[in-house]
């Protein structure tokens, strides 16, 4: 690593991204390659988000890539929304109507939901797809957090209820901070939306937040109620079961996307590289035979042995037995790579019936005995879980400051520390703390309320609730 | 269903698809939606695939939708071969270049391989995507065979030798042959394409091709050597081991798409509607209870355990307590959504400790005690398996002919068989035949070649090899 990511951070970015191979950039702007330790992570993360989904009643499902103009124009509030990013397919001769590149699939996937449901039998309808989805970026482009193209997982349901459609709302975000905190080690603060900053079209947003290393925000999964606003535009209605009266459905939307491994990287990352969580970690142990010639040919069969033992045991461990790298420069390697956990094998360890293991997060050694090797592998791997959630939580905690005035908000955001505040609930005014910070932004009015003030640090009004401000990405 | 699939075809493909749910047709022209059923194979396949896929060695990533024009075109002949169903996306102000939409990804991919491969430790490099995949088909578009975005997956390898290279070609296709025959219980054709049906830009092409209800052949699956034909465009080199010396890569691509459910349907699907093989089946058996009001809670709470068993035991199962339909409106819908096995529960049965199997390919019926239940369940499943591949299999046989003279390749086209010709490797031949048969043509010269005729049946010159000469989808 050339950057330090003490020194500074947005030139450390990137390079760690390319240096770990993760990603690299593709030949058409804004747009970046996923190499196969980037998409492996991504496959870590859909197994056991999918998981989650299937066990909330939703279908994976998959709709076109293509969207009628006349269609995404529909709901005028939600085409507004997307408009400048929208990308459009050159017409060809034959063509009745433009087509774009869905920038999300609401209005495609509302207009089939109309056709398909009838009556209370057809409901709930609750689908998800994982795909591909386009929207040309002006702004600057970064590596998994702003590019013209990435990957995400879009969930719509709709609901004979809004009772019912809200508890799915709620489900589907929590299903995103058991993924967030249980597998990426990332600490999130749920809450709402304001309305200004609430996705086009919907009645409200929920969302997961959290904090990066530069104290900016980033909005890491939403959930959106509609109500039957989408329903009333697209005639999506059912035949009630109890007074056969014809109602419209209640619907609901959430996303989680290829940002999420940005903000592993960004999260626990350090000067040597990428550190990544065991869970998602494409390879979780690494073994490096430490060896002189005369010892090679032992070594080399002891380290077989332990990565066989291993793989048995579930962990996913991998072996470096190219002979043209020191050893040095093979630690190195894998601490840019992050890989939790490394284990040097030699003649002394051999001897000793035992393998020396590295800890990525801490630096920590320790000898482990063969006779005890899946175990304590697989306790370790826990603990270098567990703390990297608990440094990132210490993090989130230490840099999330209570202000009171629109003084101290502005010092709190100047110092790369995201500010909890009274706020009056005013739209005017949530504007004027955008202005006069720099971009500060409501992120969220959290769930779980903490009283600061009774007065808005921004206007000094009467407070509605408390809030969480920053800068975000 | 309205339509038979024995008196019209055409008719019967679509609207089976329509009924069983598999898709819908998309707002969009040529596009089609994957419902949950039809999705649900998909990803039994992807499984099945990936996991080949993985042994071979080779790792997922992901490339961009987006290829620039310059690099589209960088190899003529290969863009030729697209370029009437390539799409492209509307510039906008500040883009620098126009861009396609994948039509395949030989080219982004290859461009990003120039800059990766270095030395011979680079190699091999083998990558796979699962992807979406835009073609603007302006010939008629039908759900699953030709439609103007589908999904599939394409494997990318480069190698430091032609023998290592081809070793792949023919890994790839032996795993389509495995999950062809093995999975989807279709019998295929393993061969290599004349030099007219060569994809754009191979020096060879082998493929898998199976045989339509309908007489037509279907392309399943295709696995291309590319020599060093596009490293030299793209400048792939490696600095070898022996010599130092720069050398141009070996390249490969395969890959196989979504209309393999395509072919799913129109091989094992009757009258009654689909027939899905137990191993990519959503469900593999459907309950269904038999009950009047006074036996319902007794009759559902066997069922329901009855589930769960199988459900232990590994088996997709559902039961359909649905009571607004009866038994038998239920027994033509699992009928109709292919579902291998329908196991009743009725007072009758429960008296006896038994349930009544029947089978969807055969409409055999069987008793199956409860206490074998598992393991009986099981092997009507493997036997359902089977028996449709060795039905699809009798099909082949009974209508590929073997043909020595024009006249006869034309009544054996014309009587919707396959026909097995002696051919002298001419394209004015090839392109002959194809005229004077109303299109067919030549699907692929079989690696298992059987002698027909010294000499060609379509010129009478002397025969190179033995040929499938077929119309195709």
């Amino acid at each position: 690593m050339k950057t330090k990511k003490s020194s500074d951070f947005h030139e450390w970015y990137p390079e760690v991204i390319l240096s770990a191979k993760l990603a690299d950039y593709a030949p058409v702007h804004g747009c970046i390659i996923f190499r196969e330790r980037g998409y492996a992570i991504w496959e870590r993360i859909q197994q056991s988000l999918d998981a989650k989904i299937r066990a909330m009643g939703v279908k994976n499902a998959y709709f076109p890539l293509f969207i009628p103009e006349s269609l995404l124009k529909k709901e005028a509030e939600h085409f507004e929304g997307f408009v400048p990013e929208v990308a459009w397919v050159e017409k060809k001769e034959g063509d009745e109507e433009r087509v774009a590149l869905r920038p999300t699939s609401e209005t495609v996937i509302y207009y089939m939901y109309s056709k398909w449901i009838r009556s209370h039998r057809d409901l709930p309808l609750k689908l998800n797809q994982w795909c591909n989805i386009v929207r040309w970026e002006i702004k600057q482009t970064r590596p998994f957090l702003r590019t013209r193209e990435f990957l995400w997982q879009e969930g719509h349901t709709a609901h004979a209820t809004q009772e019912e459609a809200e508890a799915q709302v709620k489900d589907a975000l929590n299903a995103y901070v058991d993924l967030i905190e249980g597998e990426l080690a990332i600490p999130v603060v749920a809450g709402r939306k304001t309305k200004v900053e609430t996705f086009a079209g919907a009645v409200y947003t929920t969302a997961v937040e959290s904090l990066m290393p530069d104290g900016r925000a980033l909005q890491m999964g939403t959930s959106h109620y509609f109500g039957d606003h989408f329903p009333k535009m697209f005639g999506i209605k059912y035949m009630s079961e109890e007074d056969g009266v014809e109602r419209f459905c209640h619907t609901t939307s959430w996303g989680v996307s290829t940002r999420l491994i940005g903000a592993v990287v960004m999260v626990h990352g350090d000067d040597k590289g990428l550190v990544l969580p065991p869970r998602i970690a494409p390879e979780q142990a690494v073994i490096i035979p430490i060896f002189k010639e005369e010892t090679k040919a032992p070594v080399f069969k002891k380290c077989e042995e332990i990565r066989k033992k291993l793989e048995a045991a579930g962990v996913r461990a991998v072996a470096d037995y190219d002979d043209a790298h020191t050893p040095g420069w093979k630690f190195a390697e894998c601490e840019l790579r992050g890989i939790p956990l490394r284990i040097e094998v030699g003649p002394k360890d051999i001897e000793k019936a035992q393998v020396t293991a590295v800890r990525r997060d801490t630096g920590g050694k320790s000898a482990i005995m063969e006779s005890e090797l899946a175990a304590k592998v697989q306790e370790l791997l826990d603990a270098i879980q567990s703390n990297l959630f608990e440094r990132a939580k210490k993090f989130l905690e230490e840099n999330t400051v209570a202000v009171k005035t629109n003084a101290e908000l502005k010092k709190a955001l100047d110092g790369r520390k995201m500010a909890k505040a009274a706020h009056c609930g005013g739209e005017a005014c949530e504007q004027k703390i955008k202005d006069e910070t720099g971009g500060g932004t409501i992120r969220c009015i959290p769930f779980r309320q903490e009283k600061v003030s009774d007065k808005c640090a921004g206007c000094g009004s009467p407070a509605k609730y408390t809030v969480l401000i920053a800068k975000a990405y």
